[in-house]
């Protein structure tokens, strides 16, 4: 097929498997999707906070497709081989009110918006003087079609896919999904210039997305009853010395949320950002890592900063 | 201070405010920590899996010291930078019952052991053949004295460390723990030649350590309320390509459960392990890292092994 096209036309706001393909195409085939971003373009580099009040939320994460693969049945793996990922001129992150990790601690809305226009050239987001984002874009939403009838929101990940928030599905990387539904029915959206595990406030670097991706249908894999993944080959990207928040709780939710609140706290009193600012940067690009899951009764999650986004850090 | 020396003789099994100090020093002295292992030294190259179900749990996460550090009281932090991790020439990793993420699933005791020998050489100890560890040694208890009197297990961390089991404490680290009681009352145990973020079988690579601390008081962080951590100078390991499993949940912890268990299936089906020797060589190697917390109603948690561990892998 010379041309597998998928536009933002081709757009859903729940996963079913009753959606008509937009395209039907053959195992090993790859295609172009042109992604309006995780709130469908409904804020643009002319918005401010204000705009966020008169959000359609019934528009949030939108995926664009399906695409049924010729062979895909339940019980097989579509393999997503993240080709080409490129993101628009600009993008956003906001502090959405109700969403987020410390959503009780920060209710009021924020929005930060990215000029991208030099990222292909510099590798580089500015977040505000001397604090820089390396651009690391990967897709937010990448699923298939569910395994009953009925509608499915697009707002959390399930076993077969969808809202993954993965960051590590970058360009080069490779997804493995279970089929669900006859053809698969794979969609995609929500497109991130960068963010970090966790994507803590709730949302990333938000930015329309051209993604090319090669869909395969593979047998015999039995143990993939939930996302796997491959990093793309070669070293992983250089985040170099990290600052680390440790939270300790009895409740791993409760252990990462202090794991973050101390994150905020250091980079308030140490980097002079506002707490909006600290938990957006945060967000972007703080890893949540669970250092222990098993020293009863705490769990213990860092909240890891990389150094290196402060562009004068001497450490 | 010419030879500041903690030796196996300062053991305690309790954290608490009323241990005499084994040595009081000023701040920023060097000290040397001679180091039994995390069950004190029951387990020997000569073990056998038998010898669990008659090993001694009450000695369990021995701290060695405490250091008393002249000037530091509560309010205080103490900053303790990881100067030198000498392991012992062996190791071991065990499935404990009752202990680890997957309990419930791994009933039966099973025991590891390392030749960690040609580690200072090689940078690597053998898992079996054909896979090999990177070795990334660090104490898996540093702490200080609790804020209020009674005895406090030494299995889990708390806001002040203890059992933090965090492998990003590697030698040119600096770990700030808040003070809680006059001297702040430092001690450690627990060596570790290697771990994963999460330790999920609930061991590491268990191992008697000598280690050169420096122990210095800080004032003026008072957002520093739990353990926060600096990692070394310079680049972080290279980990290269990995291969994760992401388990997803309407509960965090159940989500890193489902991770570490199709990061098992995988090891298994695709790399020939023992369903025992998967959960293993995981708690050595595999990060557990908390990809989204904010898509609801689902956690996503990815359970990732670095490739480079396979020797001969052309990924």
């Amino acid at each position: 097929m010379a041309h597998a096209h998928i536009t933002p036309s081709n757009i859903h706001l729940k996963w079913s498997r009753n959606i008509p393909p937009a395209l039907t195409v053959p195992s090993g085939t790859t295609l172009t999707f042109d992604l309006r971003d995780g709130l469908n373009n409904q804020i643009t580099p002319a918005s401010t906070a204000a705009h966020i009040a008169d959000l359609d939320w019934a528009q949030t994460d939108p995926a664009f497709g399906p695409v049924f693969v010729e062979g895909a049945a339940p019980g097989d793996v579509l393999r997503v081989d993240v080709l080409e990922l490129a993101p628009a001129a600009y993008g956003w992150t906001a502090i959405l009110p109700g969403l987020g990790l410390l959503a009780d601690e920060f209710p009021a809305p924020q929005l930060k918006l990215w000029d991208l226009s030099a990222v292909a050239a510099t590798g580089f987001a500015e977040f505000k003087a001397g604090i820089r984002v390396p651009a690391r874009p990967f897709l937010g939403v990448m699923g298939l079609a569910p395994p009953t009838d009925g509608d499915f929101s697009t707002m959390p990940p399930y076993d077969w896919g969808g809202n993954l928030d993965c960051k590590h599905l970058t360009q080069g990387a490779t997804l493995y999904l279970p089929v669900q539904a006859p053809g698969a029915l794979f969609s995609c959206g929500d497109g991130h210039a960068a963010q970090g595990d966790g994507e803590v406030c709730g949302t990333a670097i938000e930015t329309p997305m051209t993604a090319r991706l090669r869909l395969t249908v593979e047998r015999g894999k039995p143990w993939v009853r939930s996302p796997h993944f491959l990093t793309p080959p070669g070293p992983l990207p250089e985040r170099g010395r990290e600052y680390a928040a440790v939270g300790i709780d009895a409740d791993l939710r409760e252990a990462a949320r202090k794991g973050v609140r101390g994150a905020i706290d250091w980079l308030v009193a140490e980097r002079g950002l506002t707490r909006e600012e600290a938990y957006m940067l945060c967000s972007v690009v703080a890893d949540l890592k669970i250092v222990e899951a098993v020293d009863m009764p705490h769990y213990a999650v860092a909240c890891s900063v990389p150094l290196s986004v402060f562009v004068d850090d001497k450490s």
